[in-house]
């Protein structure tokens, strides 16, 4: 293999391929990527066994060929270098970097040790701008379980419909839902739908750097394939039925907040200070007044009362939470004003935006 | 005890206190501050027994008194205040904090239990600009030895001569030595030196912000006092004697490199990828060339090698460093031309710069 290309532009790949490959120390190939030539272009190729990645990188082809090398040396090498033009050839086994006054050679690893990424087959179809993936993405996430306890909800449901889909992440204590509609969002050949690893869909989310970008994604029974330009990122599925969770979504509101979101959030890290253990913060609500107080309390450290005059509509009620829940949630919202559904210190509660289609489920602390 | 302050004046006092009270969670006193009224003014007082401060805060004094109260939780709350008046009332041990429609109450803990910061006699003085002294530090502490087994080393010596003062720490590997001339820059009344612990010195130029103001320090035989604006900074000296390091300063260099610092570390940065775990690269000088070439290897790495071209005199000479303590030296360069005089392969180098009164002498590693 002979190749030139530009430091800037192996260095944006390498960067990409180090944070996917394993960093299992017991199975040094993982810690390695599979650079190749193909159809004149540059390849690069990770994976960690639960996921993988094919990056393709500019450079001019003068002797095609596939080598193994550690991703960490070759990305922290390449990143300290100045974005000039930089030469890779191998020779028996050997891989020497040439870029002005600086020679490197590298003792490469063997080919047949590296794990072919599977082959997906296109059973299901999506296409979806990546903008709109990311920031359903972005609003979701938090509310996944990260213990495999239960494996299903330790990762991300997304549900496509002919004209709704749903992305859904829960933890059982709270629960985030993104609605997309099927006009200018996505377009998908049928009814389907599948659970990605929390893992993944964080990695979607740091993989996808542009709004703007057509993406396809399709899957089969276990895998799936996210497509960008110049990106393939394949991953397992979690197999399994997710929970049924639309039924614990409340209906009806007892109490409706309608609330700055920065001072809600600064009123409620102040309270998160004097908070017990349990990170248990209650609100009471006065709606003949339209005020809210946020009280929190613990014998060591004293307690703390805050009001807040809002727009209220409903009853009085008061529940106690986990304020970093309540936090999660809010932080989830873009709008500057939320609207915070409460239903008594038993029922959920919901926090969303005037005019987004994403929703926030929280379940009280039972006190 | 009753005042009314601004929270962003009784913020910033905070923020130091926090840093210098102990984090040890077997003796909650040391976790805590005084604060306490003294003639018209807010003192907060803090120590971790090594050392102590008494910060002044600007406010209006109501009722004199003074109270023992957990810092990071009171930290805590007050950084996350917006920049309001606030009002702190202690009754009945329970320290009360109005701010706006936000009230806390906190536990005071027992004064007397408290620990006494203790008095320092003024046996010799030192007046110094802040900013001298900051950036005097800023350039001796990474060399200082972390570890407490030759206790002196843990420190930087302080000697104030009639004409010249020298700020030194070493660690047996590698020594920094900054000179001052008395003239513009301090004043002493006589000839005395002292050792303040690493600790005191990385905290002392933490608390230095201003770069003009005139400071004075005093000592006596086991302790000092660095007195700023508003604030009084007392540690336990190191006592014992300092080792005789001048003698292993070499007097004249058998080969002298000037180099551009940035394009060094860039150079010394992508060898460090190949070093081997004892950090080890290798300086060979071409004085004929006026080359050097840097090298590193290790088996499982590989192999680096490259050249620069640069101003050279004297013998040819090569040594192996350890990569981190050549970067340690040229980060403490501002500078952008550095002088590096090689002794060969067993006799120390020396990092310095071509104006100024700073000094790195560092071991090679022998091989």
């Amino acid at each position: 293999m002979k190749i030139v290309c530009l430091q800037e532009n192996i260095k944006e790949a390498l960067f990409i391929l180090e944070r996917i490959s394993s960093k299992n120390q017991e199975l040094p190939i993982l810690n390695s990527i599979l650079l190749k030539t193909e159809n004149g272009l540059l390849k690069g190729i990770a994976t960690d066994l639960e996921f993988g990645i094919e990056v393709e990188i500019p450079a001019k082809v003068e002797k095609q060929g596939e080598i193994v090398v550690p991703v960490k040396l070759l990305s922290q090498f390449i990143g300290n270098l100045p974005n000039i033009k930089i030469k890779l050839e191998e020779k028996d086994g050997v891989l020497t970097i040439d870029a002005e006054n600086i020679k490197t050679t590298i003792p490469t690893l063997p080919k047949n040790e590296f794990p072919l990424i599977p082959k997906v087959k296109k059973e299901h179809s999506v296409h979806i701008q990546s903008g709109i993936l990311k920031k359903a993405l972005d609003q979701v996430v938090n509310s996944a379980a990260v213990s495999y306890s239960i494996p299903e909800i330790a990762g991300v449901l997304f549900r496509f419909n002919e004209d709704t889909a749903k992305i859904v992440a829960t933890d059982s204590f709270r629960l985030s839902e993104k609605k997309l509609y099927q006009k200018n969002t996505y377009t998908t050949s049928e009814k389907h739908a599948f659970i990605i690893p929390l893992k993944t869909a964080v990695e979607l989310g740091r993989i996808i750097t542009h709004d703007d970008e057509m993406m396809e994604l399709y899957t089969d029974k276990n895998q799936i394939v996210f497509i960008l330009p110049h990106i393939h990122f394949i991953s397992r599925l979690i197999t399994g039925d997710y929970p049924n969770y639309e039924q614990i979504i409340p209906t009806s509101s007892k109490t409706k907040i309608t609330i700055q979101k920065a001072e809600f959030i600064s009123k409620i890290k102040l309270a998160s200070v004097f908070a017990s253990k349990i990170n248990d913060i209650k609100i009471v609500v006065d709606a003949g007044k339209n005020e809210i107080h946020i009280h929190a309390a613990e014998q060591s450290k004293g307690q703390f009362q805050s009001t807040v005059v809002t727009d209220i509509t409903g009853e009085n009620g008061e529940a106690v939470f986990n304020y970093k829940y309540l936090l999660d949630g809010l932080m989830n919202i873009q709008e500057e004003e939320v609207v915070f559904e409460m239903n008594g210190a038993a029922l959920p509660a919901i926090i969303k935006s005037k005019n987004d289609s994403y929703q926030y489920v929280v379940m009280p602390i039972k006190t």
